[in-house]
């Protein structure tokens, strides 16, 4: 399936007009199904599907790795929809999501639901601690990174620009990107890869975000174990918040020379 | 409930490091229940909730106006939570959401799931014809836009960037602008005003994305009746095939005085 598609536009430019071909980014929606229940739809760049699905059920908390996973496979259907649902067997003996699991936070009268309750909702579903990972990273090193995952970025240069995530070692070695028009897709698609190769949890890793920090970003990295989080743009008060709580790293605002650290300071020498 | 919070933060630049407080945008999760039923929950800057839980049920076809709303209200419960929870009654004689209403697509054997199948879906929720709309607007007036909805962010300034989307009248005027973190969040707030005002469909409107336009935010505008979405970025190829399929006007990358027509190109002039 294209991950791109060519489209006639019309460019305007200081009273100008110029009919011209250019490549958008693709949008297909997605169906996950798990042991053939529908789970979950998301308009996603088609592509590392089956990472997508892998790195989603991960980070929702639904498996715990690649041993969790029996097999992964699109679903037959007619030729338009043939790469849009998948389906994922989950090795016997693994429990199968809830009924309601599609739903963001389950609320009970008795955690209710607020930003305290989703943090501890996070924290009760996370089983890898990222409190004492003892990554340390120098500010000239986290500063080159947005400039190399920018460079591993193929589909930007052509369609003009969507959302990344880029996985890096300890040595700042970018060692995985993927890029999607949803930032929480680029996230499950790079952790979902990680987790497929048996990488997970990873420790001493830095995830970095193209874009604004989200509380669902923070809950990605820390239910897959990654010590820290680099964002481009802000973060919002909640993902603070969390990536405190969980004695994760998290930096704001990455860019040139200069960033804010909102979290775990001691991780940035 | 307050928008930003003040946070402790690390700012680091060029080997000096500075600790002083920075206002983060605020996110926290809203449960959005019809008729004492949970339906959604969405991760959203707090305020202006009643517009978006308007929005959110409009622009999904769930409603059509103001009049199939009787009341909207914060749900009892512990203070933490006491704004995260509200609870819409639909005025009697109005049909209550579907069971599955939460899943974004609706997905039958013979429907598909695809792009194609998506376009056709959202066609057939939409009661609005923006086809014969016949708003238009010079380039110069749209190259203006994106600075009036600039000026209008209040949030912005404070939290160094968040999602936002203005709707804009005939002359350029900025009739509303809403901020969130979640740019979904930001079109249905400004949606739900005008729904609860008795604007809908909102003829001969602009609305502005100040980031991509996604399949989501055409779905959004064409629930609303609009015939016109600009985006300060990149849309996609399905947003594309969206807008064209129903005649809406879609504009991407307008920034100084360039932009690029996807669709509906002779609505600029």
């Amino acid at each position: 399936m294209p991950i791109t598609a060519r489209r006639r536009v019309t460019r305007i430019a200081d009273d100008s007009r110029e009919i011209r071909f250019d490549s958008l980014v693709a949008e297909e929606p997605l169906e996950i199904r798990v042991g053939g229940r529908p789970l979950a739809v998301t308009m996603r760049t088609p592509g590392n599907d089956f990472e997508l699905a892998t790195g989603f059920l991960l980070t929702e908390g639904l498996i715990s790795g690649r041993a969790d996973v029996a097999t992964i496979s699109y679903c037959p259907g007619p030729d338009t929809q043939r790469f849009n649902v998948l389906d994922v067997a989950l090795t016997p003996g693994v429990q199968p999501p809830p009924e309601h699991a599609t739903r963001p936070f389950v609320t009970t009268s008795s955690c209710g639901l607020c930003g305290k309750a989703s943090i501890a909702s996070v924290r009760s579903k996370s089983v890898h601690d990222v409190a004492g990972d003892p990554l340390c990273l120098p500010t000239t090193l986290l500063c080159a990174l947005p400039g190399r995952m920018r460079q591993a970025q193929s589909l930007f240069d052509r369609t003009g620009g969507l959302h990344a995530a880029g996985l890096f070692d300890a040595t700042g070695r970018l060692v995985c990107v993927r890029e999607d028009v949803g930032r929480h897709n680029a996230f499950d698609k790079v952790i979902g890869w990680a987790a497929m190769g048996g990488l997970v949890p990873l420790r001493e890793h830095l995830i970095l975000a193209s874009g604004r920090a989200s509380f669902e970003l923070v809950q990605k990295a820390l239910m897959a174990g990654i010590p820290f989080l680099a964002a481009v743009s802000a973060p919002s008060s909640l993902a603070a918040e969390l990536a405190e709580e969980a004695g994760m790293t998290l930096v704001g605002f990455l860019r040139g020379e200069t960033m804010n650290v909102y979290a775990g300071a001691e991780r940035v020498i």
